[in-house]
């Protein structure tokens, strides 16, 4: 297990490294090909931690653990329900939600586990899908809820999840993760708010990859959001909001006050 | 008015330039900055067309036509109705359309007015709007159509317009377009098909521009397809279909065989 972090040290520029012990390790290269350490080291506290990787696209999965789907009374899917979240709404940790200018509503948050491409793929089967995946991060897939249906006839999902800063991820990329023994805990102001097993996904990451490249190329980068369970709420404004999972970390954000 | 394309000679690298006259002449620089001309100039009918620009995100648009919009009895929306084709979905002129992997629905056609973004944009006015909007072009917003309504919790619209090859792009983006008395054809094997005019659109470019950008930023080269009307349809193998709107051009593509 490794942890890959993309890091900006106070006045310089933004670097990609490993995080080992409350250290950054700097690395030179490229995260996705050939890279080697270039013997810097940062204590993690004095930098400023970005988003672990910065993708093309994000795919966000709706409907993917039993738990919620039962909640709802919605039959499991077949294929994975999904969305994209543009690049523009990628944030890292510890930055701050901004609520949409034309948007009074509902805010809300919601814990995942994403799933970080570290290869083009298209077409892959499930068998040789984990050589396509880098690794795993958090997600918190922020959603202006009251979007959704807002049209009668057109669910606004793209719209509702796409704004900016409405895709936290991090701290890190974790290679040969097993997210089959994690669970996504989720915090709002401190108080716990999801607490649920990653075991009860429905379609597990390497059927995700497998599917979704034979929808569309997946890029090294790319994230896919593997959905959320119970307990999603609303987020006030200033609330500190945390997505962590143990053995990735801990990814807190805050809302914006107005 | 000016007519912006990409185009590669063969065995050189893709360029930027100017189409007038049957003839594309190379320009250096940044489209959407400082470029200027290069004095070569070629034959068009000696250059491949590529896609006029390389979006990060391709955002279309449903529900925006009046004529459609009645045949369906669907309610005319307030805001932009939309979903993001993936920058991976991007092709240009003259190319061939595959069926996804897992896919043995019908593939439908969608002439649309294609806004092409010249300016970072984010929270603009719709009195505004023109200055961030380059020109425009022609798309193909290619659609998996049965997989809207495959899953019944869910319509697919991303993963039904999100494939490789599903954005057709161009021929041209031309600047200073007026939009509002031109007409979007659209044939099938040299057969039309649509023939719709831009003045039925229900929320006209500047704002959309204005509606999206308080949603999302829109970067330089993203693409807004304005939407559909009446006459989609299915796509046999190997058929020839063709999206043309006078003052933009023709973008021809071909189906599959298979």
């Amino acid at each position: 297990m490794t942890q890959w972090v993309r890091f900006t040290p106070p006045g310089e520029a933004t670097a990609f490294g490993t995080l080992q012990d409350g250290q950054v390790e700097a690395h030179e290269g490229d995260l996705f090909g050939e890279h080697r350490p270039t013997g810097r080291r940062h204590a993690v506290a004095a930098v400023r931690l970005e988003a672990p990787v910065v993708p093309s696209k994000v795919l966000a999965l709706w409907n993917n653990f039993r738990a919620l789907g039962e909640k709802l009374g919605k039959a499991p899917p077949v294929h994975p329900l999904f969305i994209i979240k543009p690049a523009t709404s990628v944030t890292g940790p510890g930055t701050v939600i901004r609520r949409p200018a034309r948007y009074a509503g509902k805010i809300v948050y919601e814990g995942e586990l994403g799933i970080v491409i570290g290869r083009t793929c298209r077409n892959v089967r499930r068998e040789e899908a984990g050589d396509y995946i880098l690794g795993y991060t958090c997600v918190n897939d922020v959603t202006a809820a009251e979007l959704l249906d807002a049209d009668p006839n057109f669910a606004q999902w793209t719209r509702a999840k796409g704004s900016d800063g409405f895709c936290c991820l991090g701290p890190a990329v974790t290679t040969g993760f097993d997210w089959s023994a994690a669970r996504v805990v989720t915090t709002l102001d401190g108080v716990e708010r999801q607490n649920y097993p990653l075991s009860d996904m429905i379609l597990p990451p390497h059927e995700i990859v497998s599917a979704v490249s034979s929808d569309l190329t997946l890029l090294p980068g790319d994230v896919i959001a593997c959905g959320t369970s119970i307990g999603v709420g609303s987020m006030k404004p200033g609330a500190a909001v945390s997505v962590r999972i143990e053995g990735i970390g801990e990814l807190p954000n805050r809302m914006g006050e107005g």
